[in-house]
């Protein structure tokens, strides 16, 4: 990523990185559930791969990957342990973990303190005309990583995305290749929960 | 604060500084709102200052200024236009915003991406013969400045607090005094919300 702004005042928002590699944690308002995740994000070929990961032991909780290809808008759910397949149709259009050219400056601020942090800027789609925003975005100021993502729907959150241990690039790009399993894929999506 | 931990895996909770000068931002999951302040917190004689922020336009929000005072266990709240001041009596015993010595270390990571980015650590009060957490300490490796803490309550989330812009000690510990409208302070809590 290129620097984009020094430690100015955001004018424009800066360019996100297009293919990284690294971790979320998804916070679930709804259910109150955190959600964690290895990501490989492929910006430049819209596509996804999340590979579920387990912390706690949770007896009755399957564990899935899922790979989104946006270009074919087709999402395959894979069981880790079994590799059963579903392949489901996507319906919402493709959405980048990068500031649109026209958000609105919020905040900028620092996450540490002196001589132990990291600069951010935080934009949302708040528009005049409209009292709430919908998405906030946090990405660092240098080099413009995610930070986190915060959906709201009718005032209320419904989900915070933070992004951790990012790298630059894609190490292996067949991780966005559906396994053998998925050429015979079931059109149901597959529980999360299996007792 | 002293470095701690250097880079390896944390064996102990690192030491939070014990004054510092920041923002936070505080996230009720109850009412789905965020409320931001300037908070000045000084650990040594227990006590937190914390001035409300108004960012949007509120019509019928009315700001405070609170003053904890966790050694006398009262608390101000001051009417920030009018000054108008309640006094009323804390019940909660003064937590401090660092990492209690019986905590169990959760995760370690790194916030941003390569050369721009903040390394944290991740604490709670989980304990083997209880499932779930309470609270959860994000707290940064050098320096141990706090970054989120978030309390949960049967197994849903109540408040997760972001803290941000800190800067070591009180600039003016005149902060801490009430103002002269707090020597007849009424003894019941003003609402925030007026009309």
């Amino acid at each position: 990523g290129l620097p984009c702004l020094g430690s100015s005042l955001a004018a424009e928002p800066c360019l996100a990185p297009p293919q990284w590699e690294g971790r979320w944690v998804l916070y679930d308002h709804g259910s109150g559930r955190n959600h964690r995740a290895a990501v490989s994000y492929d910006g430049l070929n819209h596509r996804i791969r999340v590979l579920q990961q387990h912390k706690k032991h949770t007896p009755c909780q399957r564990f899935f990957e899922y790979i989104y290809l946006y270009q074919s808008m087709v999402m395959f759910q894979i069981d880790q342990k079994t590799k059963e397949c579903a392949k489901l149709a996507l319906t919402e259009a493709w959405d980048p973990f990068d500031i649109p050219n026209n958000s609105t400056f919020e905040d900028q601020y620092v996450i540490g303190g002196p001589g132990d942090n990291v600069e951010v800027q935080e934009w949302s789609d708040r528009k005049p005309a409209r009292q709430h925003e919908t998405w906030v975005g946090v990405y660092t100021l240098k080099d413009c990583y995610p930070v986190q993502e915060t959906y709201t729907r009718n005032s209320s959150v419904t989900t915070s995305t933070r992004f951790i241990n990012l790298q630059l690039g894609i190490s292996d790009p067949n991780v966005f290749t559906p396994p053998s399993t998925c050429q015979s894929a079931r059109p149901e999506r597959m529980a999360e929960v299996s007792c």
